[in-house]
């Protein structure tokens, strides 16, 4: 019996053409070794790893889709080069795969299979936006996405407000770009005063700005987010 | 009126000896740049410095701490340098600051009177654990310790199991290592068969090992864990 290949979990960059900023000299070497690839998006996958300049020709590199829509029964099929003895790599198109994005189902095929997953060292918008909101890092949640409908999602931080309060949790959101304004608007109307409310936008990226306030204070100021990359976190007292 | 200096959250290892590895040189170079840093442990993370290779000299840099037991009124003290217009960093005993470790402290008082804090990218046991584990990454928990006495860890073991299956939240801890085996017979007795643990061990070391099972076949066979850092992760079904 072959013995099956690594899978590689393959850091992307967050912010554009940061590749040389936050991607290690070692994940690249990783990379140069790996022919089988698996992206949400296998345009912008390509254009990651050419970018980092390590193959010669990126033309005889094997791209497959891996994204929400898959399913668990195409998994099988996915990974038949890694049960085929060959080193295969998961790409995001944000980040750190299997963080919130679909990279989960494969490494979960791949434990069940008992082969080996490696994680490579990376950027993540979470984990640096928690760092950087001085809010409590010893117990914290990630919930991913707040309802769209104003009425739901207001219900769900009120619900979260309450457990965070009862817990000491902080609480961690992410919002598409362009719905940021929205979601800003409905934790400024939903949070106590002196909840503690941070925003990271553009993590990594040359607008980079992380900013912890509280509620009462945020109000004061009109606030204008840009439609970029956003992580909203929050600690009740 | 000086203007403040910049707070970085500074990456330290988490497996000794792999600086080379999961320290980006731009990071290095950062670190170049500062004269000051807080550091759980003065000696260890003198020693995490000079093992870059980027000061001539590491006489010079002035090193205080900042711990569990750092109260907030000394602060004000402690970040002096960072006031008065000096960039400061900020070590943690393993990984990242402000995650797991007492730094977000001094983050929360940069925050508070609107110093600009930069986290920078390195590696992190609980996010690469997450990763590999193959478990949800679209929402999860982290809570730190479990309790010490076993009556007291089972019943929150059991609490947290109940959560997971009612919200699909991914469960993550961390354990002093002496004490893995003791945590780890806390899971299997209380997991239920078909709840997914994993367990990951020495993250971005030589020993590195990341497991995913069913609680029913983790029990098929007697593991011994390695008195080495890890992570334990679960998700109920």
């Amino acid at each position: 019996m072959t013995k099956p290949g690594t899978l590689f979990l393959i850091p992307n960059v967050i912010a554009e053409g940061t590749a040389d900023e936050v991607i290690l000299p070692g994940v690249k070497q990783v990379i140069k070794g790996i022919q089988y690839f698996l992206a949400e998006d296998i345009r912008t996958a390509r254009r990651f790893v050419s970018s980092l300049k390590v193959f010669d020709s990126v033309e005889a590199l094997q791209f497959s889709v891996l994204n929400k829509d898959t399913d668990a029964a195409e998994l099988n099929n996915l990974l038949k080069p890694l049960i085929n003895g060959n080193d295969m790599g998961i790409i995001t198109e944000s980040g750190c795969p299997g963080v919130a994005d679909p990279g989960a189902l494969a490494v979960a095929f791949a434990q069940q299979k008992n082969i080996r997953v490696v994680p490579l060292v990376g950027p993540s918008s979470l984990l640096l936006a928690l760092m950087g909101s001085g809010l409590n890092g010893q117990q914290f949640s990630f919930h991913g996405y707040l309802p769209v409908q104003r009425a739901d999602r207001e219900k769900a931080i009120a619900d979260y407000e309450k457990d965070s309060r009862k817990k000491g949790v902080t609480q961690i959101f992410i919002e598409t770009p362009y719905r940021n304004n929205q979601v800003f608007e409905s934790f400024l109307h939903t949070l106590a005063g002196d909840t503690l409310l941070c925003v990271a936008v553009d993590i990594t990226g040359p607008a980079e700005s992380i900013k912890t306030r509280k509620v009462s204070e945020w109000k004061k100021h009109k606030t204008e987010w840009p439609k970029l990359p956003a992580v909203f976190l929050f600690l009740a007292r």
